[in-house]
Protein backbone atom coordinates (compact mmCIF):
# COMPACT_ATOMS: atom_id res chain seq x y z
CA UNK A 1 0.00 0.00 0.00
CA UNK A 2 1.72 2.99 -1.11
CA UNK A 3 -0.48 6.18 0.81
CA UNK A 4 1.33 8.89 -0.73
CA UNK A 5 -1.55 9.07 -3.32
CA UNK A 6 -3.91 10.20 -0.35
CA UNK A 7 -3.25 13.77 0.25
CA UNK A 8 -3.98 15.80 4.04
CA UNK A 9 -5.01 19.08 4.22
CA UNK A 10 -4.25 21.24 7.24
CA UNK A 11 -4.93 25.19 8.16
CA UNK A 12 -2.86 27.14 9.76
CA UNK A 13 -4.54 27.97 13.50
CA UNK A 14 -1.94 31.18 13.86
CA UNK A 15 1.10 31.78 13.44
CA UNK A 16 4.51 32.58 15.36
CA UNK A 17 5.74 36.32 16.37
CA UNK A 18 9.30 36.91 17.49
CA UNK A 19 10.86 40.68 18.69
CA UNK A 20 12.46 40.29 15.46
CA UNK A 21 13.03 38.24 12.35
CA UNK A 22 16.60 38.08 12.73
CA UNK A 23 16.62 36.46 16.10
CA UNK A 24 18.36 33.16 16.82
CA UNK A 25 15.63 30.39 17.20
CA UNK A 26 17.98 28.46 18.80
CA UNK A 27 18.18 30.44 21.68
CA UNK A 28 15.98 28.87 24.18
CA UNK A 29 16.12 31.83 26.59
CA UNK A 30 14.19 33.56 24.20
CA UNK A 31 9.93 34.44 24.86
CA UNK A 32 8.09 34.32 21.26
CA UNK A 33 4.39 34.78 20.79
CA UNK A 34 2.19 32.08 19.58
CA UNK A 35 -0.68 34.03 18.15
CA UNK A 36 -3.80 32.29 16.94
CA UNK A 37 -6.60 34.02 14.88
CA UNK A 38 -9.41 35.32 17.23
CA UNK A 39 -11.65 32.49 16.76
CA UNK A 40 -9.56 30.20 18.37
CA UNK A 41 -9.32 32.39 21.54
CA UNK A 42 -11.96 30.08 23.52
CA UNK A 43 -10.06 26.68 22.27
CA UNK A 44 -7.23 27.98 25.07
CA UNK A 45 -9.33 27.98 27.84
CA UNK A 46 -7.78 26.44 30.51
CA UNK A 47 -3.97 26.19 29.17
CA UNK A 48 -3.08 28.78 31.22
CA UNK A 49 -3.12 26.04 34.51
CA UNK A 50 0.06 23.83 32.42
CA UNK A 51 3.53 24.95 33.11
CA UNK A 52 4.41 23.82 29.44
CA UNK A 53 3.22 22.62 25.93
CA UNK A 54 4.11 21.63 22.90
CA UNK A 55 3.68 23.50 19.80
CA UNK A 56 3.48 22.17 16.58
CA UNK A 57 3.91 24.59 13.40
CA UNK A 58 5.07 24.18 9.83
CA UNK A 59 8.38 24.75 8.66
CA UNK A 60 7.74 26.84 5.92
CA UNK A 61 11.19 27.63 4.04
CA UNK A 62 11.34 24.00 3.16
CA UNK A 63 11.29 23.39 -0.41
CA UNK A 64 9.19 20.25 -2.31
CA UNK A 65 12.93 19.43 -3.00
CA UNK A 66 14.04 19.49 0.36
CA UNK A 67 10.63 17.27 1.55
CA UNK A 68 12.33 14.48 -1.23
CA UNK A 69 15.77 14.20 1.01
CA UNK A 70 16.58 10.97 2.35
CA UNK A 71 19.49 12.01 4.16
CA UNK A 72 21.51 15.33 4.83
CA UNK A 73 24.09 15.87 2.07
CA UNK A 74 27.03 13.85 3.32
CA UNK A 75 25.50 12.64 6.27
CA UNK A 76 25.43 8.59 6.99
CA UNK A 77 22.06 8.39 9.04
CA UNK A 78 18.75 8.95 7.35
CA UNK A 79 16.70 12.29 7.91
CA UNK A 80 14.35 10.74 9.99
CA UNK A 81 17.13 9.38 12.45
CA UNK A 82 17.60 13.63 12.81
CA UNK A 83 15.50 16.32 13.92
CA UNK A 84 16.59 18.20 10.81
CA UNK A 85 13.81 20.41 9.41
CA UNK A 86 14.04 19.10 5.92
CA UNK A 87 12.07 16.27 6.30
CA UNK A 88 8.91 14.77 4.12
CA UNK A 89 6.67 16.58 6.23
CA UNK A 90 8.32 19.36 7.66
CA UNK A 91 6.64 19.96 11.08
CA UNK A 92 8.39 21.80 13.85
CA UNK A 93 7.80 20.40 17.28
CA UNK A 94 8.89 22.43 20.49
CA UNK A 95 8.54 21.57 24.20
CA UNK A 96 8.34 25.22 25.29
CA UNK A 97 7.25 26.89 28.51
CA UNK A 98 4.13 28.51 28.61
CA UNK A 99 4.55 31.97 30.14
CA UNK A 100 1.56 33.69 30.06
CA UNK A 101 -1.91 33.71 28.36
CA UNK A 102 -3.73 36.02 27.02
CA UNK A 103 -6.85 35.50 25.07
CA UNK A 104 -5.81 34.24 21.76
CA UNK A 105 -2.11 35.14 22.56
CA UNK A 106 0.64 32.78 24.33
CA UNK A 107 3.75 34.16 25.65
CA UNK A 108 6.40 31.01 24.82
CA UNK A 109 9.80 30.55 25.66
CA UNK A 110 12.31 28.04 23.72
CA UNK A 111 10.06 27.92 20.55
CA UNK A 112 12.97 27.41 17.65
CA UNK A 113 10.34 28.82 14.96
CA UNK A 114 10.44 31.26 12.62
CA UNK A 115 8.85 34.80 12.69
CA UNK A 116 5.93 34.10 10.89
CA UNK A 117 5.75 30.11 10.97
CA UNK A 118 2.23 28.63 10.54
CA UNK A 119 1.25 27.16 13.63
CA UNK A 120 -0.90 23.62 13.69
CA UNK A 121 -1.22 22.54 16.78
CA UNK A 122 -0.49 23.42 20.36
CA UNK A 123 -0.97 20.28 22.92
CA UNK A 124 -0.35 20.23 26.61
CA UNK A 125 2.40 18.83 28.19
CA UNK A 126 2.98 15.84 29.55
CA UNK A 127 0.67 13.32 28.06
CA UNK A 128 -1.77 12.22 30.93
CA UNK A 129 -2.89 8.55 30.45
CA UNK A 130 -5.03 7.01 33.39
CA UNK A 131 -3.73 9.22 35.81
CA UNK A 132 -0.20 9.22 34.97
CA UNK A 133 2.00 11.16 33.03
CA UNK A 134 3.91 9.94 29.70
CA UNK A 135 7.64 11.33 30.29
CA UNK A 136 10.42 9.30 29.73
CA UNK A 137 13.60 9.53 31.50
CA UNK A 138 15.02 6.32 31.05
CA UNK A 139 15.69 7.10 27.15
CA UNK A 140 18.89 5.72 25.23
CA UNK A 141 20.38 8.35 22.65
CA UNK A 142 22.93 7.21 19.79
CA UNK A 143 26.77 7.26 20.80
CA UNK A 144 27.56 9.44 17.37
CA UNK A 145 24.45 12.24 18.65
CA UNK A 146 27.14 13.72 21.02
CA UNK A 147 29.42 14.68 18.25
CA UNK A 148 26.22 16.77 16.27
CA UNK A 149 25.80 19.92 15.83
CA UNK A 150 23.24 21.68 17.76
CA UNK A 151 20.47 21.04 15.78
CA UNK A 152 20.23 17.24 13.99
CA UNK B 1 -3.25 38.17 9.83
CA UNK B 2 -6.01 35.46 9.23
CA UNK B 3 -4.14 32.40 8.26
CA UNK B 4 -6.90 30.15 7.43
CA UNK B 5 -7.05 30.82 4.10
CA UNK B 6 -3.90 29.55 3.16
CA UNK B 7 -3.95 25.61 3.26
CA UNK B 8 -0.60 22.72 3.70
CA UNK B 9 -0.88 19.63 2.33
CA UNK B 10 0.96 16.33 3.64
CA UNK B 11 1.57 13.27 2.20
CA UNK B 12 1.69 10.13 4.39
CA UNK B 13 4.84 8.44 4.81
CA UNK B 14 3.41 5.09 5.89
CA UNK B 15 0.87 4.14 7.88
CA UNK B 16 -0.44 1.76 11.36
CA UNK B 17 -0.48 -1.78 11.06
CA UNK B 18 -1.92 -2.94 14.47
CA UNK B 19 -2.27 -6.87 14.53
CA UNK B 20 -5.91 -6.63 14.94
CA UNK B 21 -8.18 -3.58 14.09
CA UNK B 22 -9.83 -4.08 17.48
CA UNK B 23 -7.77 -3.71 19.45
CA UNK B 24 -7.45 -1.37 22.52
CA UNK B 25 -5.31 1.39 21.04
CA UNK B 26 -4.76 2.65 24.92
CA UNK B 27 -3.61 0.32 25.86
CA UNK B 28 0.52 0.95 26.13
CA UNK B 29 1.79 -2.30 26.47
CA UNK B 30 0.94 -3.37 22.71
CA UNK B 31 3.55 -3.38 20.04
CA UNK B 32 2.02 -2.38 16.44
CA UNK B 33 4.28 -1.50 13.52
CA UNK B 34 4.77 1.43 11.53
CA UNK B 35 5.48 0.65 8.26
CA UNK B 36 6.84 2.94 5.96
CA UNK B 37 6.63 3.28 2.28
CA UNK B 38 9.61 1.35 0.94
CA UNK B 39 11.50 4.52 -0.51
CA UNK B 40 11.31 6.02 2.87
CA UNK B 41 13.37 3.12 4.32
CA UNK B 42 17.00 4.85 4.32
CA UNK B 43 15.77 7.97 5.95
CA UNK B 44 15.38 5.01 8.99
CA UNK B 45 19.24 4.43 8.74
CA UNK B 46 20.42 5.06 12.36
CA UNK B 47 16.66 5.69 14.38
CA UNK B 48 17.49 1.73 16.36
CA UNK B 49 20.14 3.58 18.03
CA UNK B 50 17.35 5.68 20.28
CA UNK B 51 15.37 3.94 22.33
CA UNK B 52 12.50 5.83 21.68
CA UNK B 53 11.03 7.79 19.29
CA UNK B 54 7.53 10.75 18.80
CA UNK B 55 5.71 9.15 15.68
CA UNK B 56 3.39 11.62 14.28
CA UNK B 57 -0.11 10.59 12.37
CA UNK B 58 -3.06 11.84 11.49
CA UNK B 59 -6.56 11.30 13.07
CA UNK B 60 -8.01 10.02 9.82
CA UNK B 61 -11.59 9.52 11.66
CA UNK B 62 -12.05 13.00 12.85
CA UNK B 63 -14.60 14.82 10.38
CA UNK B 64 -14.83 18.17 9.20
CA UNK B 65 -16.90 18.93 11.70
CA UNK B 66 -15.30 17.82 14.16
CA UNK B 67 -12.22 20.14 13.10
CA UNK B 68 -14.64 23.42 14.34
CA UNK B 69 -14.68 22.62 17.61
CA UNK B 70 -13.51 24.92 19.99
CA UNK B 71 -14.48 22.68 23.49
CA UNK B 72 -15.94 19.19 23.75
CA UNK B 73 -19.58 19.36 24.34
CA UNK B 74 -19.85 19.83 28.49
CA UNK B 75 -16.34 20.72 29.00
CA UNK B 76 -15.09 23.66 30.50
CA UNK B 77 -11.91 23.65 29.21
CA UNK B 78 -11.26 24.42 25.32
CA UNK B 79 -9.80 21.63 23.21
CA UNK B 80 -5.95 22.76 22.70
CA UNK B 81 -6.27 22.66 26.36
CA UNK B 82 -6.52 18.72 26.03
CA UNK B 83 -5.61 16.39 24.25
CA UNK B 84 -8.56 15.12 22.51
CA UNK B 85 -8.75 13.74 19.01
CA UNK B 86 -11.14 16.28 17.79
CA UNK B 87 -8.83 19.33 16.93
CA UNK B 88 -8.44 21.76 13.92
CA UNK B 89 -5.40 20.08 12.88
CA UNK B 90 -5.93 16.39 13.77
CA UNK B 91 -1.99 15.57 14.23
CA UNK B 92 -1.61 12.75 16.41
CA UNK B 93 1.78 12.74 18.49
CA UNK B 94 2.61 9.80 21.00
CA UNK B 95 5.86 8.84 22.44
CA UNK B 96 6.96 5.07 21.52
CA UNK B 97 9.52 2.87 22.81
CA UNK B 98 10.91 1.58 19.55
CA UNK B 99 11.61 -2.25 19.96
CA UNK B 100 13.34 -3.09 16.54
CA UNK B 101 13.74 -1.75 13.05
CA UNK B 102 13.64 -4.23 9.85
CA UNK B 103 14.25 -1.95 6.57
CA UNK B 104 11.04 0.16 6.25
CA UNK B 105 9.24 -0.93 9.62
CA UNK B 106 9.88 -0.46 13.16
CA UNK B 107 8.00 -2.37 15.70
CA UNK B 108 7.30 0.29 18.96
CA UNK B 109 5.30 0.00 22.18
CA UNK B 110 2.75 2.45 23.44
CA UNK B 111 1.33 3.73 20.08
CA UNK B 112 -2.14 4.82 20.45
CA UNK B 113 -3.07 4.86 16.84
CA UNK B 114 -6.17 3.16 15.07
CA UNK B 115 -4.62 0.90 12.39
CA UNK B 116 -4.25 2.37 9.26
CA UNK B 117 -3.66 5.33 10.29
CA UNK B 118 -1.43 7.79 8.40
CA UNK B 119 2.17 8.14 9.48
CA UNK B 120 3.29 11.73 8.85
CA UNK B 121 6.85 11.79 10.40
CA UNK B 122 9.39 9.96 12.63
CA UNK B 123 11.27 12.25 15.29
CA UNK B 124 14.12 10.45 17.69
CA UNK B 125 13.54 11.23 21.77
CA UNK B 126 14.72 13.73 23.01
CA UNK B 127 15.09 16.72 21.08
CA UNK B 128 19.24 17.21 21.63
CA UNK B 129 20.58 20.78 21.61
CA UNK B 130 23.97 22.25 22.25
CA UNK B 131 24.91 18.64 23.53
CA UNK B 132 22.17 18.30 26.06
CA UNK B 133 18.72 16.55 25.88
CA UNK B 134 15.60 18.91 26.15
CA UNK B 135 13.37 16.46 28.87
CA UNK B 136 11.07 18.45 31.12
CA UNK B 137 10.60 17.00 34.47
CA UNK B 138 9.60 19.63 37.00
CA UNK B 139 6.21 20.58 34.58
CA UNK B 140 2.71 21.80 36.25
CA UNK B 141 -0.52 20.40 35.13
CA UNK B 142 -3.67 21.32 35.78
CA UNK B 143 -5.67 20.52 39.14
CA UNK B 144 -8.63 19.95 37.17
CA UNK B 145 -6.68 16.97 35.22
CA UNK B 146 -6.73 14.63 37.75
CA UNK B 147 -10.45 13.80 37.70
CA UNK B 148 -10.35 13.24 33.95
CA UNK B 149 -10.90 10.41 31.53
CA UNK B 150 -8.05 8.24 29.97
CA UNK B 151 -7.65 10.68 27.68
CA UNK B 152 -7.47 14.07 27.58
Amino acid sequence: MDQSESKIEMRPIGFVSRASADEDILDRSLVSRVVLDRGWAPALDGIQDYSHVFVLYWLDKITEADRQLLRSPGDFVGILATRVPKRPNPIGLSLVELVRREENILWVKGLDAFDGAPVLDIKPYPEWVHGRPIVVTDYRVPDWLSGRASRV
